[in-house]
């Protein structure tokens, strides 16, 4: 018997008390039983964007809020701006393109935070760009980018939506929706709310919903419009995922148990544990500025592969982390503390990658870098 | 405390043990853990749809599955043929609408079946026509659609592909994709197939797949050929749903260890009972022809409200059934056998129908109906 550990940026680990409102016996969606939960969950959702805005439920990954936020809101032809620094900003490139958007890309070195000033210049240059198309955290390298400050520019172009994939930072930071001027959030359920994989939310600006009038992209499925109309009558558009909203609805419990300041605080500690942690045993972060409080991307020794650490902690001691994407693939191994995460989380996660770093001969004193976690947590 | 029993056409009731292993701790869609699980319900899937080829699995409603059918295998400008005979042929003709589609539709009147015969005139003089959308169960009116002729009619023609919305008809249904030349069948998980609502399945044939070829419709949430790239490294194009592929898996265990054909018997013995017993009270069905094994619609008596049916036996009783939809609205009420249904529930659905009507003042002998079911399902 191998104890099984997920410390990987989505999906994360789903509270006990979680996993069983899910099975309860089946309810209809459109019935009154279902209808308070909705309600609920929708006001949960509003209270976690920082919104007075209407916080849609769709039944998909984080990738369809994705695709909504662009075929909702831009025509064929629209010109706009995409963050592309790492696998999730080319999602977004990939999106936009695909339903005839042109895209100018901002590339940011994978590793690095784009600079708010370069999205300024741009939109000075082209005022003719409708969107900004960026992640709060791009979870293949783990850097946070300064949402706030980007907000804060976008929102004085008049005919610029700013649309910001929340998917791995929702829950771990501290983004204030309605006061930093973001148009369109997206999140996911597998990530810092604790679910299963199955829902995604977006929330909408009276800004954006202008752009959602003059948008004619066809969109079927993902209707943010028709979302709205049936969130006025507390309903869904198509069938409702009852069992993950049923989740949905005890999770935000939690973290409204817990208090939004707390929640960000118990993240940028964990966050923070496991950064000086590895660094106190030498080694490096692959974010090189700007680490965000979900995901830790940590870079590898010279000469050890950070898929062979991937696998060795999974297959010898049952631990799932998450290695590098693409261009990072090999280079570091990521470590999630996010969600349903705590001191001891972190404590596994560096033990236990200590301990593969010793096995694959990393010369290590073993303990170090949980020592200094310890004293960090204990604060 | 009233005792709540789920009689409606979806969602459907979960058999506890699915319910249960949905909350197993969450485990990665991308580690080891998973892949037989998945691998072992996409086998599942081809098993319950009588087909060879691919069965993709979708993160969304079964809506989800019915757009990616347009999208991944026509033009805008195609000339489609669309069976209309209620709510849902009718958004057949809205998705195909919204992607650019010519939509020709045979609108059948709600409550019968399209003949195979009009679908095959139409076919011989417009032979242009790419696709035949059609429904398996028209949910809205209890019809079940003659598949399997229509099917041998439309393979006859190489540039025009079946595609059959079987959401409503999968487990109650004996569908032969293969055998009958099915192209294209689409499934959803809060049916038949006894699980929450947030899988669609999609199966493909390969005339389809070679129409996917010269497909230029935009997709990217629902990109059928990623899926099926991604189901070669048995992996899925975007986060799955680990909770409700872990509760398909099992739920098809279920209907494996009960055998096919077991399984379609069943669903047409509870069908046959709910029939006869309404029947017997002076009832008529709303199907007036080919009435299906998943759902049954009932006239309601003059002078009674389909939908104070609905809610009496709801709020009195504890019994959720569905009304009608859309024009079927007040006149109707439908009780299904779908899915997680066996004797009992059949009992249920007409002792308490018995009881609804009576206290709504239809004259009716307690027990009559109920006792027709008894008769009927000793056999």
């Amino acid at each position: 018997m191998t104890k099984k550990y997920l410390l990987a940026p989505g999906p994360t680990p789903v509270p006990a008390n979680v996993l069983l409102s899910m099975a309860m016996p089946m309810i209809h969606h459109r019935a009154p039983d279902f209808l308070p939960i909705l309600e609920s969950a929708r006001a949960g959702l509003k209270w976690l964007f920082q919104t007075k805005n209407d916080v849609l439920i769709l039944c998909s990954s984080g990738t369809g809020g994705m695709v909504a936020s662009v075929t909702n809101f831009f025509n064929t032809g629209d010109k706009v701006l995409v963050v592309n620094g790492g696998k999730f900003g080319e999602r977004w490139t990939k999106i936009c393109e695909t339903y005839g958007l042109k895209v100018k890309e901002i590339t940011v070195e994978w590793g690095y935070a784009v600079k708010p000033s370069d999205i300024e210049s741009i939109l000075k240059a082209e005022p003719d760009i409708k969107g900004v198309f960026m992640q709060a955290v791009e979870t293949s390298t783990g850097v946070y980018y300064d949402v706030e400050t980007i907000a804060k520019i976008v929102r004085n172009f008049e005919n610029t939506l700013l649309i910001v994939d929340a998917i791995s930072a929702l829950v771990a930071h501290d983004i204030k929706s309605d006061d930093w001027g973001i148009d369109i959030m997206v999140g996911g359920s597998q990530k810092g709310l604790m679910l299963p994989a199955g829902l995604s939310f977006v929330s909408i600006s009276d800004k954006a919903w202008k752009a959602n009038e003059s948008s004619r992209l066809p969109r079927f499925y993902f209707n943010l419009k028709k979302e709205r109309d049936n969130l006025l009558k507390n309903q869904t558009n198509f069938s409702s995922p009852v069992s993950l909203i049923i989740g949905l609805n005890e999770a935000i419990k939690m973290l409204q148990a817990e208090g939004l300041e707390n929640v960000f605080a118990r993240h940028a500690r964990l966050a923070n544990a496991t950064r000086e942690a590895v660094k106190a045993i030498g080694l490096n972060l692959f974010s090189k500025e700007s680490p965000s409080n979900s995901v830790t991307a940590i870079m590898m020794p010279e000469g050890i592969d950070g898929q062979t650490v991937y696998k060795n902690l999974r297959e010898k001691y049952g631990v799932t982390g998450a290695g590098g994407q693409d261009k990072a693939k090999g280079k570091i191994y990521r470590l999630a503390h996010l969600g349903y995460a705590d001191t001891f989380d972190v404590i596994v996660g560096i033990a236990s990658l200590e301990m593969a770093l010793k096995g694959l001969g990393y010369n290590i004193q073993l303990g170090k870098a949980v020592a200094k976690a310890q004293e960090l947590l204990m604060k």
